[in-house]
């Protein structure tokens, strides 16, 4: 079938195209299969919907994905990827061979998965898994399709924290102290996604974090170390196309999450990473033996994929650090930085460090580097490589200008802090998009609190989103406290 | 959040919303969220696409299914419907209650499920099965969710295929026979999705098909019986959706099966049904054993929503009758009226048509109502109900005027018919948008057959389209023959 190309102004992750149903019915083609379009002897795979009005017959309607289109092209109704037989072994659980997963990531690559085998890629490897092998050859699959930044140096070293925990904001603190000690960390990371801060977020109070990756290679001979946006390279870039995926149900299937970690950092080029794995109430693994399994499996992929990995398993169960928010996680990064800051962030991020140091065979410690200053003095000269304000101080890091102070409602201890419901308050407070908004933690896990005392602050930059996050932080019960006395909760 | 609504020409099968990227992000709102929307104290459910250009900020772009929204409404993140919670509790292989079932159908129904959540419920009722209990609730749940046909009779009658076999197109044979035995059948079939021809395409044909359910009431008052298209009465409405998220994949989960099937023969008001499984090469269920397993839960179900249930076994691998495709299926079916037409299709019908006797305490035999005239005589009664020719005969049925025939290349029997290729080749000659063109099958299962004799017609009522479909013709085997004196095929 010949048919005419007309641009519709409509942006989609899917190469979409859009039949008139008189069309689409001649070409016995349903919404979500796949066409094939003949453009002067390229073929591209386009997935098909289906318009009683929008798009006329005899034409093509084709979205920005496939916006260079022009002219007639020619229709034919494309047969189903090989990618979606073996999406359909994998839900009968069948062991997928390498070549199969190739073709899987492949084809997620160019978008030719609809979203029903997107969901159910996701939910097949959810439900039946992926075996050690599976997931080491998910991992170079994930790794080969994208870009791989080459390095000259022996040692590459990287942390990565597999999340869940608020104000976790680790990265700032380390990767100064590393790329101190003399050792290459080129780190990339993530922006928020359903989070208050992604480390991403946090590294643009201070500085820009959008580079390429010649820039990066630049940044890195020049400093040792840098804090980029991943988004910005082309590494390992299936992942964010599964993440759209596993997003909606929240499944975070235990062979993906391998093979995404190890495939962005084998493609950044790390030669030796550390991993933290947080368990615990709220977090994403549950408890200390999934967590010491998952451990083992990390380093065993590794190995496969000549990675020196170590794991350290912390615990998850509450927030890190006192600020929840990009401006106010900041604000704790330089304080740690500074000598003071959160004790809980602190020792988390040197004992990150020393398992690095002790992997790379540095002998120093990683306390004296933060305590003499050299790791401050590092962190504003990767601020300035990455143009930002080297000689910025807390005073400057200004919070929201609208607060509120939610109060104990009675004496007691607090018993747990949930991660989920600190971050959901501090989103709807404006975090992360407002960098200002946010919350900063007075109290934590096993503080004694008189009833009135208070137990955390609300920040943003505008009055209706704080009154919105107050409105949830009232109705969820983020900071649990029990009674001195007794189990009593209260009467209703 | 407040924004203007702006329609966009878009047909979508969901609520679909464009946001501008900056008020996704204000909002914190991803893809495939979903946002709840409050226009003059109505609260709509919408799911999230972003755009950088297409709608601008402060403007909600609503797509054709929202176009009844006007002027400024009120946004605010909704929170992820229970229903996601239940479908990732089937992933987890977690037993689902009766209310978690009604939820997901309910959100269905709505459209409030993204397709990724849609392919997840799918794969997970796929890869960890429902039990008999989750089946009978399901069933019940989509059957409540839709309309119901009230009958003052004590017996409706009812047949049903599980499909999957090119070409057997009995119900046009049975309802009249039952009909014309004093039975009420009020029958209604479905359009052809990746088939040739549905029994509501093989109708149209005779006569018109979309019928409300008042007017099937009429109908069937009138003659006994009808052959309607199911998709014109909202009978079992969420079924379709199903349907449209199980097609990307070729899923068929067997609980899935029984809860569509006999939501939609109780929504219709049956209380006898026969529930007709072929098994073998190429149809759905793949052996005996799993076809008597799947009949014996057809019939358990049917206990529980007080139905009577009788299941016939029959053997799926290779076409019934000779025709494919809407004209020639019709064809087939006139003449076996006429007292003719393939043999097959008329033993198969007739074997129906005794067990909904038996059931329904008929005396009579199926055989003497065809063999004396009275079946046809009642089919073309029907036929004149539904506004169509009473007096059409073969004569009239006229095939598509492009034509080849397909011949043996070499002696032998023929050993298989493929279901699927037979389809495959139907349905790029055209079928069943162009009514006329299809196959015809000159040799079946058995036959002993001679170098150059003819297998089969393909019949199009375009040349480019006969051309593609000779094409396929020629790559597949859709017929296979075995050699008469050894197992060699060819030397390659």
């Amino acid at each position: 079938m010949n048919l005419e190309i007309e641009q519709v102004d409509m942006e989609t992750e899917a190469p979409i195209v859009i039949l008139n149903r008189n069309d689409a019915e001649d070409l016995g083609a349903n919404p979500l299969d796949r066409v094939q379009i003949s453009d002067n002897g390229q073929k591209i795979v386009g997935i098909v919907d289906i318009t009683d009005e929008l798009v006329e017959e005899g034409k093509l309607g084709v979205t920005d994905r496939l916006s260079y289109l022009e002219g007639e092209v020619e229709l034919l109704l494309a047969s189903r990827p090989e990618s979606v037989k073996h999406i359909k072994e994998k839900l009968d659980d069948e062991e997928l061979e390498k070549e199969d997963l190739e073709e899987i990531v492949k084809d997620i690559n160019e978008n030719r998965l609809n979203d029903v085998e997107m969901g159910a890629y996701v939910t097949g490897i959810y439900t039946n898994g992926l075996s050690l092998q599976e997931t080491q050859h998910l991992t170079e699959a994930m790794t080969d399709i994208g870009d791989v930044i080459e390095w000259e140096d022996d040692i590459l070293a990287d942390k990565h924290s597999i999340g869940g925990v608020a104000g976790n904001r680790v990265t700032p603190i380390v990767v100064p102290i590393v790329a101190a000690a003399g050792i290459k960390i080129p780190k990339t990371s993530s922006r928020a996604i359903t989070s208050p801060a992604g480390t991403a977020d946090t590294m643009e109070v201070f500085a820009d974090v959008d580079f390429s990756i010649e820039e990066i290679k630049e940044l890195v001979e020049e400093t040792n170390g840098c804090m980029v946006w991943g988004g910005s390279v082309n590494l390992s870039p299936v992942d964010d196309k599964i993440i759209r995926a596993e997003h909606p149900l929240s499944l975070d299937p235990e062979g993906q999450v391998i093979a995404s970690v190890l495939s962005k950092k084998k493609s950044a080029g790390s030669t030796h990473s550390v991993i933290d794995i947080p368990y615990g109430e709220g977090s994403k693994v549950d408890n200390l033996s999934d967590a010491r399994d998952l451990a083992k499996k990390f380093k065993r992929v590794g190995d496969h994929i000549d990675m020196e990995i170590e794991c350290t398993i912390t615990t998850g169960g509450e927030p890190i650090g006192r600020g929840i928010g990009p401006v106010m996680e900041a604000r704790d990064v330089l304080q740690v930085l500074e000598g003071n800051g959160p004790e809980d962030l602190k020792l988390k991020s040197l004992r990150l460090v020393d398992i690095i140091f002790e992997m790379a065979g540095v002998e120093e410690e990683a306390r004296d580097i933060l305590e003499s200053g050299e790791a401050l003095e590092k962190f504003r000269e990767i601020i300035e490589a990455q143009n930002g304000d080297p000689d910025i101080d807390t005073e400057d890091l200004e919070l929201g200008e609208h607060r509120e102070t939610v109060k104990a409602g009675r004496d007691g201890f607090v018993t747990h802090i949930s991660n989920e419901m600190i971050s959901d308050i501090a989103r709807r407070a404006g975090a992360p998009k407002d960098l200002k908004a946010g919350i900063d933690l007075h109290r934590k896990v096993g503080a004694e609190v008189e009833e009135e005392e208070e137990l955390f602050t609300v920040y943003a930059e505008r009055e209706d989103k704080l009154e919105e996050a107050i409105e949830l932080a009232e109705d969820t019960e983020a900071v649990r406290l029990r009674g001195k006395e007794a189990s009593f909760v209260e009467r209703v």
